[in-house]
């Protein structure tokens, strides 16, 4: 007989049951939308500091402009303006390996390097041996370190160090966020230039210090770009760009016919 | 000269400016993702009050089990395992107007009243009036009344009181919620029946109480939605019902070949 | 006892049926992709002057340039480049009521003109007495009457005269291409200028003389887009324009933080 | 100066250009809707034989049933039934590596190693040494074999040599085709026991012979998937099934609540 066990939710004809606990009467008005969603993925309620680590990650990942995400969704919006699910889901889309990938990939690269080394470094020598190791690791593997360099941030991300103050006030400063540290201590040795610890690796290290599967980071970071995305579809309804980004861009295609 | 103003973001090389203010500085950690996303979409800092009603609103419209959405994601992560935005927008597209719609057409519905009415009732009276004028022009066009009933909670929707007690002792209970109140207090006399006020309405009826524009009441259902599909789909990774679920349908499907 | 008739396929150990057909047998090299998908939506097979039509129709709304979808797709593939269903998926998500709804629209405001007239009209004055009632009820609602006028195509859209011709050749000139040719001839006395007869609108004016319901008309032109979303995809990846359309609009952002 | 190269299509006031010919009066009624496909994606036209190949490529890939991409799509139109092309999105978005991934992941797979073998064999016993090879390449990487086995056609699947016959006579037998034959005939040797060569990898192998780069296969598959879910939605207005599938899982569901 097939059936399908699940911890989130039910109803019954007068009550509605979520993560076991009464989603009217010691729910609404009781835990933040930042908390269910933390209680909906990990089966557990956070605690309060681990709870301020997982908004702030949140917050930090919300939004970052004009991205191709963001044009994708107005652009959707302007074709399809009865459907703001389609133009949400277009702007998801988008968030992918290549855009929203650092805070995953971040987060899969230290959980890796963390599960092969075994036991945790005792000092900080101990931790950067750990770090040159797995920086070694990926090169030799032909492939960059996840969560290092910005485009933009150059000489340093703003959300970083913030993320850092935030995480050790709330007494969750755990390995990866750690091995991160450790990553910008010793990269410039190895890869001879220095480079900024980026906003979305240091997320993805704080996500997977508070227990969450690396499978579930880049889910983190499209709750947080949905707010984003929301912003700009409000914005798109009061005062659209689809139309002008649209003519914009239709106006500086070069039609090059093919030979056959 | 193209150029599109944003009120929602910018970066330079040493800071990213979120709704005017400093991301890392003054946003992460004092800011919930719930505010932050008020903000992103009204343009304004919600009051204390008006952030507990809206934390509300989202954690009330998370989850409801095994709906079709859910399923939706759960199939779609089964066939597309590495790509968790095309589960998770897979899941947000069956928020359409039958799944997700009551909470925006409720909000459609007691604004497009009260717009009608011009002026507010002064008494409880005056609204019973609004109430019944409303329904009765909604019967006369054939339609139902958004936020009336509900298929499970036939004797009441827990939800419904928890919000307007909410939404009272924050100082928020406006004229949507008042109005939604007057139809389910003179409803039973002019349809013969007596029908719950249902949680998807009395959502709506807060968030236009808000301020919200009608038109994004959708786009926060979906928003609430997020954290529920993602729940959903650490599920699914966890304990995997997708291909169960496949086999189950497709065990029951009986062949019908057409004529021609 | 739950089960769900289907016309569409079935499969056993040794055989795949398709529509009542052995598919490898039967259809694979004898059938073409167009016929295949006419017969999938209308359970019949098509007669050859129908195919004609269908696939001529298919081959006009396949692709019209850097369209807000299009560009959507190449966007979300450079966000996504891992995921070509993802970025085919934001591309179809843009064909909704305004940038893909002309197709259905005129075919719906034929039909329901049809519909309303009972009988069919046995001459050209009595088609244009028809098409004269449709066009001032339309107008009488405040609504534009769908198919007439083109942005670019302003003295005639040359997909027009061409799709009469096959369908005249074909044997498929029903009452909807009839009546859409009447509003042709009406239409300036009525508006007071002379409009073309746009593509997507006799489109779906074939489309619906092929005898499809309404409801399926913007899926097909959802079917012709997607052989142009990939042909725009292919494209991308073999010269990609997205980060380069990124960073066009994003360099034309003015900022503009909101007050409070 | 930004610009867009494409050879795809442009208009003008008095004309549609698309691959470099007139659409209205060069394509339409000229070109069948497969034929266009393959233009489109290739930028040549395709030779009658290759036509022939491409189209059964696409009528063999059309629909497999109520597979989880279609339910996924009919539950989607169950909570949005205004939005055809979001149900559509959602049955693609399930068209990932798992579901439609053989086709792409067959053709990948003989390309390489074709790619490695630098020349081509001469005779029936150097393509059986390169299949040999490739396989066992394979396995030592801890991969299986794409396009080999099926969990319904155990004996054969009646898609494959229906390809073979129509290639050959077509003349379109090239080296995946003729390597993926020898695969079915020294796979048993190797892997100790008899697999068939499924439908799926053989329209891999044909696509890959036609010249369609690798990353383009699964972009053919979901094209011959939109047809087929186009069937599912239109049986899905006919007669839903959606409500009931929801209903049946909904049934099933046993709620365990968290523990904390």
């Amino acid at each position: 007989m097939t059936d399908y066990p699940t911890s989130i939710g039910t109803a019954s004809a007068t009550s509605i049951s979520l993560l076991g606990h009464d989603l009217a009467g010691e729910l609404m008005g009781q835990v933040s939308f930042g908390e269910l969603a933390f209680w909906l993925v990990a089966l557990r309620r956070p605690e309060p500091g681990e709870l301020r680590v997982f908004e702030a990650v949140l917050v930090a990942l919300a939004d970052h402009g004009f991205t191709p995400s963001a044009i994708a969704a107005r652009l959707t919006l302007t074709g399809a303006p009865e459907s703001v699910q389609g133009a949400l889901a277009a702007g998801l889309l988008g968030g992918g390996s290549r855009y929203l990938g650092v805070t995953e990939d971040c987060g899969k690269f230290l959980s890796a390097a963390l599960a092969q080394a075994g036991g945790r470094p005792s000092d900080e020598a101990g931790w950067d041996e750990l770090a040159a190791q797995a920086i070694r690791a990926q090169r030799a593997a032909g492939r960059l370190v996840p969560g290092l360099g910005h485009p933009v941030h150059k000489d340093g991300d703003p959300r970083t160090p913030v993320m850092y103050a935030i995480a050790a006030e709330a007494g969750c400063l755990g390995p990866h966020l750690t091995l991160f540290a450790a990553i910008g201590r010793v990269h410039p040795a190895i890869l001879g230039r220095t480079l900024p610890l980026n906003g979305a690796g240091v997320c993805g290290a704080a996500l997977a210090d508070l227990g969450f599967s690396p499978d579930m980071l880049r889910g983190f970071a499209l709750l947080a770009r949905t707010a984003g995305l929301l912003g700009h579809l409000a914005e798109e309804m009061r005062n659209p760009a689809g139309n002008e980004i649209y003519r914009q861009v239709d106006e500086a295609v070069v039609y090059q016919p093919p030979a056959s």
